[in-house]
């Protein structure tokens, strides 16, 4: 087989909305959701990019998203709002929780929605990147299922919540945090497992909650929060705002996107926007971040260290690279994308290629 | 000697004020940082207790803080402030935001205050519990000076900078975080030190910036920020919002409290106070936390563990001890104390005594 397997970013922008529209979503829903997995892509956050599109393909045929529903607000209280997410798509209701934020901060000086009844709604970092293009800043919280105890405890409890902060600079990259609270991600335990090596202390405990360095009976177990109870904390944090505050599932009533095939997820969002030009003049607030940002990477630097990024920079390169030399898909994804293309007759190399 | 080495906190509290308005504090600046420094004290956060008492008279003795001058809110746009702290205590322009975002919060939902010109203010969860007393949410930031380097950096460029969050519960404790962003306090390592034993790996970096496990070595380099980079990016984005957003200092900006003896501090603060009552009422919101909280301390435990705690729960059990016997002083502390007293015609020992 000779297929291709680097894909521009519009053709699988284009496959991933032809091939959702085809299964049933509205045009806007269909390319807004297409639009994130792809951006994940090109920012190098394979995990949450096209090879995303199976598993929401599955769950939307399944009946468990609805397509068609429209996120509302439920409670208009600007700044401070509460948002259904309608059990569609997370990038809907997400990019709809977003330009609610974002108008609050333009009239009131922030805004912030809690979401509820949504699901995965891909990278965090896709909404704070929206919010900085628009000069604000934004904190985007998100709960998931469970996949990391709490401190003490035996077996997952709390998801790898990510916690997200994006803030414009000026002449400089953006500051663009986006990271989940486990200590490591999950796929790297599955690499070591396939490569039979072992993982560092650390990293994961096995199914009796011991301490291991086997791969696999670390994913029989769990993986750990970053920095021991500090991260246990901050994935309980956002798990009682996102889940407990808006309504939506927390602990086990986030229900897991690969295993519940009975309920919807029901994962929770919290956005906070804010508008700097509260605090200064939007030049003189994006002059300081320059000043502080050249401060930083002029610091000297640890030995075999040739460089210091600041949050969001690395990514941002991978961005340029992909967006040049397009997005490489591991076998196994293309072959899953081309048998959805198979089904509902798109092809996945038929718009353009690289 | 037989100096008494156990205080009841009244009598510390009588002791710091006494010392503080003979030194020039304002009767209210007084009592409120001696409230502030008992407060960490009696839950068990002694690194921030009385034994800065010392440092904040030897500041206020040497101009480096304005005890007399009142916090001024320079931007009131509602529900955004912004408040110069006016180089008073921490603790005093800390109090005046607390009550601002809080105001605004009845109001509008929300507060969010950015703090300037302000001083090292004591713990975090001082302002987290206040806020908690009367039924909300806080998020409190606070920027500090430079003691952990940048990932790949050599030396220290961002403050331990703590990150702090405050969530009422019903019958439950709340849920209350307040943590630094290094892997491990810096007197955890001094202790290391004093008793010649080598601290574990991923704690330190020596002055070259390389790995150290030798106290010593560690004590001249730098401690690290927990779970690398990603400790990093969030005592980043908190001395971003504390430091470049509010005007006050930021990196090598924030002046040694204990070095600088030129400079005002110039720390920043960032208080996010949130209503629940915008989400759901009251009395639905605690019933959900305490289902949450039972949840979570009825999970399986891992061998050795014999109870889960969430975040606040250590301290609120110290604070009950110490309520009932007493806060244990070292005898450094005590001497140091006594030394203040004796100045200024203060009787340690002099108000009540366990």
């Amino acid at each position: 087989m000779t297929a291709n397997m680097i894909f521009r970013d519009e053709q699988l922008r284009w496959f991933g909305s032809e091939v959702l529209m085809r299964a049933g979503v509205p045009e806007a829903g269909a390319r807004l959701v297409a639009e994130t997995l792809v951006d994940a892509d090109l920012h190098g956050v394979d995990s949450h990019g096209v090879v995303r599109l199976d598993i929401y393909l599955k769950r939307l045929e399944g009946g468990m998203i609805e397509a068609a529903a429209a996120p509302a607000v439920l409670r208009d209280h600007a700044p401070v709002l509460l948002i259904d997410g309608k059990n569609n798509f997370g990038a809907v209701a997400g990019q709809f929780a977003l330009e609610q934020v974002l108008d609050s901060a333009r009239r009131h000086g922030c805004g912030i929605a809690g979401i509820r009844h949504s699901n995965h709604f891909g990278t965090c970092a896709y909404y704070a990147r929206k919010a900085i293009d628009e000069g604000f800043i934004l904190i985007a919280l998100s709960n998931a299922s469970q996949t990391m105890p709490p401190a003490g405890g035996l077996r997952p409890f709390l998801g790898t919540n990510p916690l997200c902060v994006g803030i414009p600079a000026g002449e400089r990259l953006p500051f663009v945090l986006d990271m989940a609270t486990s200590v490591v991600a999950r796929g790297k335990i599955i690499v070591a497992a396939e490569k039979k090596e072992p993982i560092p202390a650390g990293w994961a405990i096995d199914k009796e909650g011991r301490p291991t360095t086997d791969a696999q009976a670390a994913l029989a177990g769990s993986v750990l929060p970053l920095g021991g109870p500090k991260g246990y904390a901050i994935a309980m944090f956002i798990d009682i705002l996102c889940g407990v505050l808006t309504g939506a599932g927390y602990g086990d009533k986030v229900h897991n996107m690969y295993e519940d095939w009975v309920n919807p997820q029901n994962v929770g969002h919290l956005f906070i926007a804010l508008d700097v030009e509260r605090f200064m003049p939007q030049a003189e607030f994006r002059s300081r971040m320059d000043q502080y940002i050249d401060a930083l990477k002029a610091e000297p630097k640890a030995p075999g260290v040739a460089e210091i990024f600041v949050p969001g920079e690395l990514e941002h390169r991978t961005f340029e690279r992909r967006k040049r030399d397009g997005i490489v898909l591991p076998a196994g994804v293309a072959t899953a994308l081309r048998g959805w293309g198979k089904k509902y007759g798109v092809e996945l190399d038929g718009h353009a290629s690289a």
